[in-house]
């Protein structure tokens, strides 16, 4: 069990995924300055909340006035996450990255720019980007919970090291696979002869029905009958499963370009589709990207002097983002723990010891 | 002069743009069903104000549960209009459209969204358009002077009929061409063998450096110098003509297809060419193009049956696109009143006098 | 082993690929009225050649004045399919769809055009789809051995039925996850309140590394060595994985838009990445779908009346699609034959008892 | 008049465009290392010709070894320019680009692709770029003229230097603004902090109907009557006007990333539109810009060293391009002569004392 989130992880049960190993935090923290803030609201009174907000700040809060390349793809784009314009169009990510649930996205939005104004983060208003998973069914969403102060203290809070996965932050009241979801980080290393890069992915994992839930191709989620554990989502109609979203941040130390991070945008799509997902139609899967690679004052008037990967070795980034999107929404289930919400509706914890025991059966881990 | 507006507009003072007759109002609100509503903000204490919000109710403000086919195009991408990820994958609209200024964004959609489920206009929260331009040269943006109220009385005081132009709701506080500007409206009929159609346009014109300024391609903006009027942004800079943006949104009562939708909202492009824009770097020139020529629940088990125009007769809707946009710019200049605002800072509306007298020396209006 | 192809399919071996039922042939064709036709050129002398086109004819090949509802998707884009741009516009495809080898995409398009011209298929000249991928490992491509006549011989010989499958066609000289590759298709039918209806899949399957090849997620690929196996691409380079491609059309009998069909054509990426496809960096993985469920003439001057399956119920299209294109990758796997070519290199096919083998070990078809 | 071409161009009739200065050749080519090659088929038996193929090589034809960063718009999709997945995912132009007639898209396609192979110009087979517009009102495309000689002494006589207008190459047979139309080219020179660059255009304009026409404003289509000079595309129906289309192909030497040629190839659009294009629906208005300030192998496996103009410094090269498009396609209508064609049918120059003299009526132009 990792020490630092005091909260099993995947690889703690057995199961590993791909070829390419994490890093040290095996989270997106690995990548050089990406800090982590998470508020996680959780009170019954005077109305029941199970949410919170996720910030992601890439060059230690710097991301203000040192932009980064970036690049987005929806796998399916029935959701939300402002500011995507403005990185098609500039290249860039100029603000830090929020996740919370969906009916808060616009609080969440005017408290990022109102605190980047007040501490002149910024000299004009940016256009944040926010994204957002739907939690009404285990959190009184019409309640408004999150306040100017609850991101405010989510970005005050963030730094680098472990980052605490499950039922955190904008992940608190999430649903995936059926399970309790939530908040999922991971990470691999890149060697390629010019170097050595990391590849971090943090999720907010809000998708998906239980059948189609796999583990590095293992039919787990097949194997789980309904009567045993109950869905998380209840009486979902089976023509529309589901009704929840995947929000994917993935960031790199490369020095890739916006074209090249649409392309590991893309690559998030891999990672949900092995693991299940279908990009269903209520779902907003939509995945950033962003590479701190390159770092310039977007304000000179001389040419920028910039690196690039070339395209011939950006197939191990590919396969990268692949694996920690896998193993990130995987690390968000193990994490989750069964959470009862708003009506008295309960979404339970995919159960360890069934994920090691169909592990086994299906012919893996043979150390387990 | 028109009576509704109590103001001038560009066919009050003789020129006309393009070949396509209006509609009887000459505004978006001769779509049937379009309704608009702005709350206007102008006040010097406790901090000065000089913004709104403007929002467009499709369908009479059903839109919530009656989706319209929609689609949109960024000219430029450097600014917001959220749900735009919803609108492309569904191809549908499913809210109002609300612009404001740069700063609250998140304010307004919060406030459209909180409406919406308090009363019951949507059962889920949906994601809300909500799209944008900078006024923090003439109003202290950084107040954040739009509160709930504003988005709920702009949301219950919308109607059709004669809308306001110039500085009102969103555009309150916008410069067009170094000129006040702020809110335009336009219409053309369209008529092809299939019927009569409508198309309507609005935008909030914020953009664009005077020497470009174009009257249906007489060169205004280069004979009036900045000597006798100056420039609405003072001290821009050179290498960065147009820091505002324009948000376009277009409406039409022909039952198009959501690709359909989004090739009129491309045109919207050749109405801002046409004026004197450029597309420049900072700007967020996006528009919103919405079709509710066919009306269904989105919510039944059965084949939907829709009616298309052909595409081998949509280019008189291109053009009327495009000569709404142009002559809806115009209406927004041509209503605009000087406006002295932060730190006393004026932006001038453009002579009208002026107009009549390039429009004529240009070789244009023999009746003038 | 199905009496069709006289060659064996995946089924015929025992695993089956999800939940959905296939059509009554298990290809595109039981989707009715796509023709297929296909013309293998398999000689050595005097140039060798392993190759061919193949040809989908929607409509019973009156495509060319019946256009289609389409849109296409691209997982990695360095490849081709020609038409794009029109369908993009349009909404639809307007010609048959041929895929060939790389270095004869031109040749096989002139031959369309000229041969819709000459048969008086369409007025003028249209812009025919034409998709390829990479066969010069196997076949000396440089010879361009694909004459006019073997389109016109394609496109006469097309009809329902059977497909044939593996190394015919556009398929005879391809190579997928290092083993012989080819031509493959596959079926489901979707059962909904609105009808039933059926998406069929094609696919030219040309890409991959071994040990990425999934089966259902058993980790076919690792299993078996290459010592045992040489790789049909020999000295790929380690980093640059996947030198091929993968084409697929879509084709479904539903009343789907053109939006709509963009999703399907996504969708195919959810097949592909299951499959063991990342989408590699010179990858050609581009997918169409079209939708012939409505049909007009494309030149009346009145709104055309159309059906669209209502989006809240297009998720079994997507499961439909992702579930198809796994299998018809394997069905080219399973059909295609260990191949000699170009400079004395071999292909290897996939050892039918090693997938039956593994597919057993990895806990899965007890029935075999 | 220009001694280069023996040819009149606009800036030899007093008219001229914009605010920017353009090169020493006004055109493409004055951007260092683009060479310009056309081949021109003119004759009337066996069976008629008017038509032909322009070929555009970068880097003096190195391109298939060096590639240049590249992007595209379509303002109308209704068209061909092949190759344009491959420059959305790599980011990169790596052949040079054809253009010509509509039914000859295939033959072009074949023979670049042939002789590239053949002159050991790139190792395996590219997929080059290959752009139309149809000439069969005055051509009998139907007769295949194109053969791969055509295409070869294009490529071997590309040169830099001045570039002929008018009737040549792939605009031989073109109409515009139903005059006759053709080959145009004009170029801008932007001056920034960071350096001086080049922008060069070159069109293929066949689209648009006579009244739209504009010269920087002026209404010259308009004034010319029909009844004067008869339409060039006889019988065109009122409801689809501008049956052709326009290719334009925007370089320039600045160090420009993807994203950023993206963004100019988008500015073609705003020529067009200020020249009265709507993009119309039959149109194949498609734009591709490339630049060469950067340089690189493509095949290093270290990080490349690249530069790149500053967002905040681009909009002079959207100037540029608008400006350019506009006097390139004004190039290309006062080159061209009357031609007599298939079927006895005549497209007619634009009579260049009509234009001198209705610039001058309009306001412009004191000095002519």
């Amino acid at each position: 069990m990792s020490s630092a989130s005091q909260k099993p992880r995947l690889r703690d049960l057995g199961p590993t995924i791909g070829y390419m190993p994490p890093g040290p935090l095996n989270a997106i923290t690995d990548v050089p300055g990406i800090w982590v803030g998470q508020t996680t609201l959780i009170y019954d009174e005077p109305r029941l909340a199970r949410t919170g907000v996720t910030m992601i700040l890439p060059r230690e809060g710097r991301i203000w006035k040192q932009p980064a390349f970036a690049g987005y793809h929806a796998y399916n784009g029935c959701g939300e996450m402002t500011g995507m314009h403005w990185v098609a169009e500039s290249g860039m990510l100029s603000t830090p990255i929020a996740i919370t649930n969906t009916g808060q996205v616009g609080a969440v939005h005017q408290a990022m720019g109102a605190y980047a104004v007040a501490h002149s983060l910024t000299e004009e208003f940016e256009l944040p980007v926010v994204a957002e998973t739907y939690d009404g069914w285990l959190s009184d969403m019409a309640a408004l919970h999150i306040q100017p102060e609850h991101v405010f203290r989510a970005m005050d809070s963030a730094r680098g090291g472990p980052v605490a996965e499950g039922c955190v932050g904008g992940g608190t009241g999430m649903i995936c696979h059926e399970f309790k979801g939530g908040i999922g980080t991971s990470s691999r290393v890149v060697e390629i002869p010019a170097g050595q890069y990391t590849v971090g992915v943090l999720v907010q994992a809000n998708y998906g029905v239980r059948r189609d839930l796999r583990l590095d191709g293992v039919p787990i989620g097949q194997e789980i009958s309904l009567e045993k554990i109950p869905s998380g989502w209840g009486e979902a109609p089976v023509h529309d499963p589901g009704t929840g979203s995947i929000i994917i941040i993935v960031a790199t130390d490369a020095p890739l370009l916006p074209f090249q991070c649409n392309r590991l945008a893309q690559r998030a799509t891999t990672g949900v589709a092995r693991t299940g997902g279908f990009g269903n139609n209520g779902s907003g899967d939509i995945f950033l990207a962003f590479a701190t690679g390159n770092e310039f004052d977007p304000g000179v008037s001389t040419p920028v002097t910039l690196q690039m990967i070339p395209n011939a070795w950006i197939n191990p980034f590919f396969v990268a983002t692949a694996e920690a999107v896998e193993e990130a929404i995987w690390n968000a289930l193990i994490a989750a723990e069964t959470t009862t919400g708003f009506k008295g509706r309960t979404a339970y914890a995919i159960p360890h010891e069934d994920v090691q025991r169909l592990w086994k059966k299906y012919g893996r881990g043979s150390t387990l």
